[in-house]
């Protein structure tokens, strides 16, 4: 069964964990991911998307304060053993390598033997909180094949910005994971835009927040999926648990990415930055 | 009272016209652009917005055959003429000014005097009929201010691709006008995209569509306006007639526009083309 192309296979089934992380307590923390692996691969999932920062918890001042080096990297191999283990494909966010004052919020994605097939790092740092704790990272989301699927990373404030999930799907994405930290008040963003940049692109977005407060911010839930018609297949809400989606190739019926006229954006940019300077 | 300055005036009251037009039947299809300025300007409103080639009606390869050059300029000159007889800014979409195998799509914003403030050419036609009678637009959205609102002009298809709403946006609009011809079955551009492309720019979008068969074609309704909170301000469903809403200088919350990153963007464009060549 290991060694078996599964590139035939219909669909992915993606389970999304939607919970409350404790800042700062890595260990509590990873428990959870740990045991929303097994529910997941239980249930039949194929892979798990997870929350921005869960293994920290969303809490970028005190991440940058208290988590070491050693404590991230110990983390990363951590989740990619809960893959392992669990026989599970895994979506996670965590700081970045190196020291803490250089470190960048990242994505990484492991197949269910626990090897990096993909990594990201967050593009668009969200508040002043972010931009004083991490580095702003400045690769595009590049793409990679899971179970048939091709399949690029996002952050969070990203997938706002319809350039960065336009950059995934120029480069042939057909499924966007977005770990986030979104709060109370902003559901629009999980129920509007995430929607639009599926339908806009011909793509998928599965986008997997925290629900409950974390270091003072309430975070919202509302963990979407959204298809390429730009309807929501599956919508947390403020549940606590994991929710479940299956990904296919998409049907491309209206082909934005084959109307779009990037020689005019260009042109349009520079014509607009002549005016203004 | 005509030559009062009205830019402090806290908000533009929109009148859209959603209604169906007979393909060809110029004459009454301006029959019901009068009677509906009239209706408006009675109701308060300050602005009408009207649907893509509402004169003509949709049908691009009967106006292609049909509508002379000569039929245009009469069709232009008289809602011109209807904006200053009912006193109220008109926004209209019509097929452009020179012979039938070099013309556009346009839209045109006057104001209650009937003076030209605004063109626009669409830039993104919608399949093979539309591409077969007209030519595509190159220019980018421009801005101009009505009423203390700085206002831009899209169409139809146009709106679907954020890069089009970004363009406007970063050259100042605080309101985009659309006129549209969508069919049933893709409400979802007015009910996903079109609250999209208004939240992740900070402004107002109004997207006014046709609502009936016309040339075969079973256009959808679902005019609507949305605001920059991404909520719908009004929603027309399938019913003929005017709705309104009030627009205003949009309160910006989430600053999208200096929190983007053209740079990157540009940059990711080029890495995209390099590794593709």
């Amino acid at each position: 069964m290991e060694h078996q192309p599964r590139h035939d296979r219909q669909s992915v089934r993606l389970a999304m964990l939607q919970a409350r992380a404790e800042p700062l307590a890595i260990a509590a923390n990873l428990a959870l991911v740990d045991a929303a692996a097994l529910e997941a691969s239980e249930a039949g999932a194929d892979l798990l998307l997870t929350p921005e920062l869960f293994a920290t918890g969303y809490a970028p001042g005190r991440i940058a304060a208290s988590v070491s080096e050693a404590g991230v990297a110990e983390a990363h191999e951590a989740l990619r053993a809960i893959a392992a283990n669990r026989g599970i494909a895994l979506a996670f966010s965590l700081p970045g390598p190196g020291p803490a004052a250089e470190r960048q919020i990242t994505a990484t994605l492991v197949d269910k033997a626990g090897t990096v097939i993909l990594g990201y790092a967050k593009s668009h740092l969200f508040g002043p909180e972010e931009a004083s704790s991490f580095r702003a990272g400045t690769e595009a989301p590049q793409v990679a094949e899971l179970l048939g699927l091709r399949m690029a990373l996002l952050v969070c404030y990203d997938v706002e910005f319809p350039e960065t999930v336009r950059a995934a799907a120029v480069r042939g994405a057909q499924v966007v994971l977005v770990p986030t930290a979104l709060t109370a008040g902003y559901e629009n963003v999980a129920r509007v835009l995430v929607p639009a940049r599926a339908l806009e692109n011909s793509l998928t977005v599965a986008y997997s927040n925290h629900v409950g407060v974390e270091d003072g911010l309430d975070l919202a839930g509302a963990s979407v999926v959204a298809g390429p018609d730009g309807n929501l297949l599956v919508d947390a809400g403020t549940t606590t648990g994991l929710v479940y989606a299956d990904l296919s190739i998409p049907d491309v019926d209206v082909d934005y990415l084959a109307d779009r006229r990037p020689g005019l954006y260009r042109a349009w940019e520079q014509t607009r930055t002549n005016q203004e300077t």
